[in-house]
């Protein structure tokens, strides 16, 4: 009898790392996690992650075979399987991941940032199936995107591309709002869990209406709340949001002009907000539009927005290599 | 003896159509053309070209064999062969130009926009030979941009991606500058040959310095009167080129930050401006690229400028297609 074939997705976070044991059709036969922050050194902690993957797998049964490690990780370049320079990881520099985890395996190690797994992840699990040319774009504390052209995920000349959460909303002196990257106005600042935050503290500070998010702290305060207040029709709460679109289809009518995509996935926290985010989003792409592009652009939600959808994203990396 | 492979060159205008039959080492063995605007009907027009395509074969000699047909036009649809809606153009709505060739042979008919075609020229005849993933963009009357991506022209879902001329410089407001697309404050209206003009104007009404452009109408001044002006160090000349680098290169981040690409070539008319327009734009890009970006993409002047660019663009789509 074949053995089945499975693959590890790896997603490397601040805090922890989660995997899974992943078939191709996206179910995750078992699941792990580790502490990130547990572990000074790279070296050891792909130790200790090897060693809880092999752990879990007599539970899925002897007839498996995994065929590769996809993983997720902050600064992933999938040229060289480094990490490099993560802000957020407790490691420094550029940590050779891939080559690391070869002391382990002989298997294939891809590693890329969390944005394109989740591009990937749609192609191959979600609602970019059969589509050629799209984005996804994922809506977090920050703002990652990933494209597909023709079919497969664009890394670039030196394996970042997408990082459109980086691009200004305006030229130098258009926004004085300063990005964790040294530049100010970044799309990100603007759209994403604490982007949305910082607009509607602006619009708190500008307006003299009422608005139940006067009680919070600017600590306190975090784009749930927001999301929340907007559905009780908070009017300014409902101001943050589409002020964010606003700026969010301005931004994705660039992307259009960029690479033409069939369709644009929104994924993660803002995202799930439907029609609060969607709705102002996709009047102002059409507005920014060129016309040969008008009408023609899906605003679609990630139907990857599952508990596990990081780990499915990672998986999907080997899946894709293989061309399935 | 084997027959030597050719490739029919053709370059659509809004005033003429200009053809060369090119070999693989992008010599053109001959050249001929016709006025684009003397023929109502795009059917009519095919027949002629044909016609005089076939014509200049015999000089070549009989050891020759066309394979295909490498269309530059505006509004060029790879995907569908189509020209659609084309403003310059003779003909109104959507021209079927390879169906329409088809009456006249098999041979394989690739129809793209120039920028397109000037991205293929620049691969396999220019300055991206051996790259896979650059940008070219097309300084003339209007801006227009070439993606490669892992070594193939990017096309996108619908046959028009590229269109960054028409992605605007700030938010809705930031501009009131008219764009003939019928958006406002779009690149080209800044960096072009009729953008660099505006910019001119501008800054003779905001400045009361003395120019020698101060004698021209707005209608006489033009592109090569400011880049001659500046030449000679008239101040305000000088300033509308730094202002023009400065917004280019604002907007090549955000390529950048799309794509990651390993050049940017610029193509055309203000290219040849060479340092004048390219350490502004140079200073401007540095300044606006992440980090991870920085000091890693290179600008670069187009091998392809001469006066058959468009004709070697234009037969490279084929040989492109064969993946030689």
């Amino acid at each position: 009898m074949e053995r089945k074939q499975v693959v590890a997705g790896i997603d490397i976070g601040g805090t922890n790392t989660v995997f899974g044991i992943v078939d191709r059709d996206g179910h995750i036969l078992a699941e792990d996690k580790l502490k990130t922050t547990d572990y000074a050194k790279p070296e050891v902690f792909v130790a200790a992650l090897y060693e809880k993957i092999i752990k879990v797998m007599p539970a899925i049964g002897n007839n498996v075979e995994i065929i590769g490690f996809g993983i997720g990780a902050p600064m992933g370049n999938i040229n060289k399987g480094t990490i490099e320079h993560p802000a957020n990881l407790p490691w420094k520099g550029i940590i050779p991941l891939a080559e690391i985890f070869k002391k382990h395996t002989n298997l294939p190690v891809l590693v890329t940032n969390d944005a394109n797994t989740a591009a990937v992840g749609e192609m191959i699990y979600g609602g970019a199936k059969g589509m050629k040319n799209f984005v996804v774009i994922t809506l977090g504390t920050g703002l990652g995107s990933g494209f597909v052209v023709d079919g497969k995920l664009v890394y670039g000349h030196d394996g970042f591309a997408g990082e459109i959460g980086h691009t200004a909303i305006g030229p130098p002196g258009a926004s004085n709002r300063d990005c964790g990257c040294g530049k100010k106005g970044c799309l990100e600042t603007y759209v994403s869990a604490t982007g949305i935050k910082r607009t509607m503290l602006k619009i708190l500070a500008d307006s003299i209406e009422p608005s139940e998010l006067r009680k919070y702290s600017t600590e306190e305060l975090d784009s749930k709340m927001i999301h929340d207040a907007a559905k009780n029709r908070d009017a300014l709460a409902i101001r943050a949001f589409e002020h964010t679109g606003k700026i969010l289809g301005f931004k994705l009518a660039d992307v259009v002009a960029h690479t033409n995509p069939e369709a644009i996935f929104l994924f993660g926290g803002l995202a799930l907000a439907k029609d609060m985010i969607f709705k102002p989003t996709k009047e102002s792409l059409e507005q920014n539009l060129l016309s040969i592009y008008k009408g023609k652009v899906k605003l679609l939600q990630s139907e990857l927005n599952t508990r596990n959808a990081a780990v499915l994203g990672a998986s999907s990396l080997i899946w894709s290599d293989k061309k399935l």
